[in-house]
């Protein structure tokens, strides 16, 4: 493994793991008015996309960093529809 | 340009500019509270590292989309860190 493995690695974990406490405070506070509804329907896209890319070019590490990510994604984008159901706001 | 290229410019578009509009509202409104600090802290540090691998590696597809998601991300975490010293919440 040299240094541009162990960097793209600690990247993938990190960016994913960052949508953790994202979606824990979105799914425990049910408060999504900061949140962009534009960002998280282009983002969702975007991660669906990144993981076809990562399985087709059989870099395992875009792929499920990709996957997990998407988990996330999907999870804060439905509670901000959600909202988006119960205030025109 | 083969498939993969052109699922990964189109994921890569997709994931950078999303996070443009979340900064265009955290901007405008100044509202921040279902931002997640950790999320923004961890990111941040997360797309500063694929930058790094995007580069190492002569991958330029992933180090200009990082390069760019680095600055919509970083306008986000300041204007968080800015509300955390206006309120202890």
């Amino acid at each position: 493994m040299n240094h541009a493995d162990i960097i793209g690695i600690l990247a993938a974990v990190l960016t994913t793991c960052s949508f953790l406490p994202q979606a824990v405070k979105v799914v425990r506070t049910r408060e999504t008015a900061a949140i962009s509804l534009a960002m998280y329907s282009m983002f969702t896209a975007g991660v669906t996309l990144w993981l076809v890319f990562g399985l087709i070019t059989r870099q395992w590490t875009i792929a499920v960093a990709n996957g997990v990510t998407l988990v996330f994604a999907v999870t804060i984008l439905v509670i901000k529809l959600g909202e988006g159901r119960r205030s025109s706001r």
